[in-house]
């Protein structure tokens, strides 16, 4: 075998994703996104995604392909148990090599096999062939193995499609192989692409972008991107690969974000508003309860999503008909008459009754149309209003008015009650 | 310009997704899942998938392997107002044509904003730009215009990449398009392919596999797939293209399916099990109630996702607290203390005291640990007990233990309990 580090490998990598239920099932690619942000870190961008179904000949034309514009090929798929599944046939035949079942690869798929009692069958059995010359991958939490070779300028690396497993090796194994493979600490000017995101909600994409004009000079290092969803809108600023970059660049430039979106900021990393919201709730040892109508248990749903939220999240409920707003909330049926149930005066007293009847620090509420029925000329679909009381007397009620289908308003919903709650805990917080 | 129907395209399509935010910033490519579905509906195969930067040269590179192995090429994305868009340039500078402001796309821009009352600015105004001997596609939705036009074997097709505008564009010109081009109606040997799905709870998926062995006999011109998810197993016979088949085999073989799986089929094609249960309730007048501990609110969220649920959802309670349990569902404090929140006795509990005191046909609940925190030896994370409490005096309960994380585990209870819901309507409605 030739010794690691004589290759030159162009630090461009793709990844392929190999499966027919990616092709029609219904089913997108997530892991060539984790791959990507892994292989970012080292400074190595991907720079094409391919998706191939479990067919031979196409993924031979696939790796074809990425071998002429990549250095770092990563292939997940197409290694299970069933006859569909050729990744290994694939490319041992698009590399010339031949396919035989490696011992140390069988045994250690024996040994996880008899963890669960079981024992190899002729499908898994498959699972152990590998590529002659090829380096065995090892999967520290499912029984297919991956493996990887030389080929031509590149590395091509194969793993398994299940996400987990997929997960769990580029972390135990790939970082490790490409940071030696491809020499990585003597590449000096490789540099992690670093990439920050700030979320933000309120505000309309334009007005977002509006407020970053002129942030970025031209030619700079840094690419700024927008992304717009139910949820708000996403601003990320990218360091570009193969860039020289000062670190004070990249922090004068988070600083400058910062002020210019000033509080339609709600958190910045992987955070969700869910988890912001949480923690503040949190540190600030209080209790929270949650009165949804159009929103139908979302918000509920949302908050018990953070592990741990059994500390603040003491209730909620969901009074979809006017009988269960009065029923569980208290609210006055003549109050419903005289306003109708998507209204400020309904919102105010659903968060009210919700908070005196819970006994709980605050409340919030959501009442709205999500469509597609129910919708009239004074009240449309997408008319929402949230509140909120607080046990310091604080009440609070907001009007939206919200497009988009059913889905989109139930989620912007939630996100505007959320986000009513975010700045209402921080200026608890700041009044400390 | 050539007449139509010259041509001899190969009937494989390519989709070529644009946007940096595909690579690296966390969203995947759903658009191609559209795209294939009608397109098999055509009878033509999308064989490769590719996800590419908005970068003019990686776009001109993809561009031109799609066109050595594909006759059918749609691209989404890149053609909005920024900078970064540059689908333009890129289809441009690859087939040789100029690019220059279409007088009727741009016509058809203004007209679209002055609906907005907004009038185009500069980068609106480079939406407009269209290579020279493309036609404009129209965009019925949305103000950037899409274009296709003939280059070499191929039909290239380029639409905008937000899914409204081009789920709107496909339906609307695209499917047409492809009819005359393709002369779709005189391949006599292209058929559609026909994907039909069928969703299973309960059984794990190796279990579904033993159910449905034998099922296909080798060399049959259809394909079964199975896709695990923690809503279930996923059970799919897709035809293959260019094969001839009978709607005899196809029928057959799903009645054959059904027959297999018996009553762990609880939905077929794009129904949901929320769908499943609320078309139910409504064929049977009944009402429903939720009682959600570990869930948090995912039960009544899904049941409010199906448009006109008001007419059967009732109300549901959160009742994250042990407080929350007795005070709201009447659940007996002692009871709690003897057998824990988490037990078959305080689901049961949770149901009967929904129902009673909401009013309503039928009340489900949850309780459990969703972890990661809070289990115990004998009480271990994804213990789950699931019940349901109806007026003609039914009274189920059911215990799981579930793998996964927090979010599978709440997911999965939450199809449990919806389960739970389906088999007890289903014999109500038999019974009648």
């Amino acid at each position: 075998m030739r010794r690691s580090g004589r290759h030159k490998y162009p630090l461009i990598a793709e990844t392929i994703a190999i499966g027919s239920e990616l092709l029609i099932g219904g089913r997108t690619d997530g892991n060539s996104l984790i791959i990507a942000e892994q292989l970012g870190r080292l400074g190595i961008e991907v720079r094409f995604k391919s998706i191939v179904g479990d067919d031979q000949a196409d993924i031979r034309a696939v790796l074809k392909t990425a071998v002429g514009r990549a250095g770092v090929i990563i292939m997940t798929g197409g290694l299970g148990p069933t006859v569909d599944d050729c990744t290994r046939e694939a490319i041992a035949s698009a590399t010339g090599k031949r396919l035989a079942v490696r011992k140390e690869a069988f045994e250690a798929m024996k040994a996880r096999l008899a963890e669960w009692s079981r024992t190899p069958n002729s499908g898994q059995r498959r699972q152990a062939l590998i590529p002659s010359g090829a380096t065995v991958l090892k999967n520290p939490v499912g029984s297919a193995p991956g493996f990887w070779l030389r080929w031509k300028r590149a590395l091509v690396i194969s793993l398994p499609g299940v996400p987990r497993e997929m997960e769990a090796m580029v972390n135990d194994s790939v970082v490790a192989l490409l940071r030696s493979e491809l020499q990585l600490a003597r590449q000096g000017q490789l540099r992690p692409i670093t990439r920050l995101v700030f979320h933000t909600f309120g505000l309309p994409e334009a007005d977002v972008d509006a407020k970053l004009k002129g942030l970025i000079k031209n030619h700079a290092p840094i690419d700024l991107g927008l992304l717009a969803s139910p949820m708000g809108v996403l601003v990320s600023l990218t360091t570009k690969p193969r860039r020289p970059i000062t670190g004070d660049l990249l922090q004068g430039l988070s600083n400058d974000v910062r002020s210019r979106l000033g509080d339609w900021l709600f958190a910045e990393g992987p955070d969700s508003m869910e988890e912001v919201v949480g923690r503040s709730l949190a540190t600030q040892n209080l209790t929270v309860a949650v009165a949804e109508s159009c929103t139908g248990g979302l918000i509920g749903h949302r908050l018990t999503q953070v592990p741990g939220s059994s500390a603040y999240v003491d209730r909620g409920v969901i009074c979809y008909s006017n009988r269960a707003k009065s029923e569980l909330l208290g609210v006055p049926s003549e109050l419903i008459e005289q306003h109708g149930a998507v209204s400020a005066e309904v919102a105010a007293a659903m968060a009210r009754g919700m908070r005196e009847r819970s006994g709980v620090s605050v409340a919030l509420s959501v009442t709205g149309i999500a469509g597609p029925g129910g919708g009239t000329a004074t009240k449309p679909v997408g008319l929402v209003y949230v509140a909120l009381n607080a046990e310091n007397g604080a009440s609070l009620t907001k009007e939206y008015r919200f497009h988009g289908d059913r889905t989109v308003i139930k989620q912007r919903s939630s996100q505007a009650a959320l986000d009513l709650l975010r700045r209402w805990l921080q200026k608890q917080a700041a009044g400390r």
